[in-house]
């Protein structure tokens, strides 16, 4: 039995995750697993509030399947990490209905990235799931009375709501939930290989983590560099420039980094040069990564089974909190009390 | 096995029936029982949206039970209805999270009834589960695929809701609800003992079901009449005077209600004549119901038991409901796949 305090994080389940998620997120997410006993949700219910076509469905399960597998090759510890997948715990649901009358329409609206999500989605009218975005957040991370969220600047304000939520309820039936800490360090923003502010799929400016050395090396090759900077005798930017964002986050080898920039600011190295060894470094930074990933892989089953042993677990631990929730409201009890009236065995 | 189609009615657990009750409802619903196979729903996860204090939830228990003890003394046939309790039934909760995503907050945000329960409860904000009041309500009437709803002018909205919920999930995942008619016939405005437009229990200008005969005898003699007939030999005003209302609805002697009406309005009545015959009336007309609900007391847990079996009973349909929408999405294909991989039976 763990003592340790509990994390919830996790992702919908959009597909294979790249070097901005591992900045982002993965980084902070491998910190944090040892110092809390660490679930990370397959949120296919969060997806349904922009994507809900069947063919978007029909595609989460792969999708789900890339994505712990890419978290476990990015150093995600199964042995630490409880993976579970958020539309086979129906619980979450009844707790998801239960909080909605805990925060208010107004508090929810003052949200801004919803309100992106909406646009993003290309959604003309906000979803009212998808304004309820936070409060089946809130749902998620109660439903293992997680102490701690890591958060970004994208999801801090969902897991105030979340915090507001959880307060509301101990003031109305009793201290159930701890109040979920924000645990800062998500940095959901690595400039793309186009130059454009963030690495996005849907754009398609990423490197994979799954990516072979090949079409590292091709993408690297076509990044987006210092406009300005037409002949390789010409100063250049460093600041901003993706190709040096990436060498500072990516290559280990810091005299390498420094000579380059040096030599790019004085207008004595060439792109292709910068660009030949930024592709080596990332390749070098990935090759743990694939080992690991072919290590797994070869393993048949192994990422199923992980989800779903993950997925029972997390359960167990959710009925709990629902039977908890529903005893400290007094829902339980109406129940029971005509049970017991009619001579049916209450339990 | 029934061939009949399926009826969903119900109400939130707000305890005693009164005559406004009976006349805009339960007058209704005893006459369709028979037309359709019938679902009262005790709405307790609906009550929440407006009262969910410790208080409030512990006092839902025994006003359920009065609830619909009354609905039996009023000609509810337990052999013909189901009775269950929402909350009893989590896989509502499930319905409800899937369907949110199938509608948007400006088309709720156009039911004006919903401010008007926001209002009429003192919420300064419209709480988010009460925005979404009409959702649950599509997930209560989905869930059983009820093909019908009684509705009366307050409630027509709120169906309507769901029709578009049922016709949005049918085209998005293929043909899986009928998309419920609305059944007119509910007309929840009875006149109060008071003069005020409706017979409502927070205000007290009500008779119960099961009031005795002297308390009807003493509800009727303070009622309220034409004002300006400070005297028995003034003409009197028999449109809209509730004294009248009552007569027209309750009184099953026609000659001496147009007899009643026709000295009162020649100013040849005095008003205790006019509502010692209404006590008389409106006790007869109570009468077999005080016989049946004291049959159905003498029977020791006879309520509670009709309601534990009825939520069971619903609760398995409710079970295939949710099996039947998770295929259709796709959903269960999601879980159902990683147990597959990793060899877990699939069921």
């Amino acid at each position: 039995m763990t003592t340790k305090q509990r994390m919830l994080t996790g992702d919908r389940p959009t597909g294979r995750l790249h070097l901005g998620h591992y900045v982002g997120s993965i980084v902070n997410r491998r910190a944090l697993q040892r110092a809390y006993e660490s679930y990370f949700i397959i949120a296919d219910l969060h997806m349904l509030t922009t994507k809900n076509s069947r063919e978007e469905i029909a595609a989460a399960g792969a999708r789900a399947r890339e994505m712990v597998l890419d978290g476990l090759a990015a150093g995600l510890d199964p042995e630490l990490s409880v993976f579970y997948l958020q539309s086979a715990i129906p619980e979450v649901a009844e707790i998801n209905t239960l909080l909605q009358n805990l925060v208010t329409v107004p508090r929810l609206q003052r949200i801004p990235s919803l309100k992106d999500m909406a646009r993003d989605a290309g959604k003309e009218e906000m979803p009212y799931g998808l304004l309820g975005y936070p409060v089946l957040q809130a749902a998620d991370i109660l439903c293992v009375k997680a102490h701690a969220v890591p958060v970004g600047k994208d999801n801090a304000a969902h897991v105030e709501v979340a915090r507001e939520i959880a307060r509301r309820f101990n003031a109305l039936y009793g201290e159930t939930f701890p109040v979920p800490e924000l645990v800062p360090g998500e940095v959901p923003t690595l400039v793309g290989t186009d130059g454009q502010a963030k690495m996005s799929k849907s754009i398609g400016n990423v490197i994979y983590l799954s990516d072979s050395a090949e079409e590292v090396r091709r993408k690297v090759m076509a990044m987006y560099t210092d406009p300005n900077r037409v002949r390789a005798d010409i100063p250049g930017r460093v600041e901003g420039n993706p190709v040096f964002v990436y060498h500072d986050a990516f290559n280990a080898d810091r005299a390498e980094v420094a000579d380059l920039k040096e030599r790019y600011r004085a207008g004595r190295v060439g792109d292709v040069e910068v660009k030949t060894k930024l592709a080596a470094a990332i390749n070098a930074f990935l090759e743990p990564m694939r080992e690991r990933r072919a290590e797994y892989e070869a393993r048949d089953g192994f990422v199923e089974r992980l989800i779903v042993e993950g997925t029972e677990r997390t359960r167990a631990v959710v009925r709990q909190t629902v039977h908890d929730m529903r005893e400290a409201m007094g829902l339980n009890g109406i129940y029971a009390g005509f049970r017991r009236a009619c001579g049916v065995p209450v339990g």
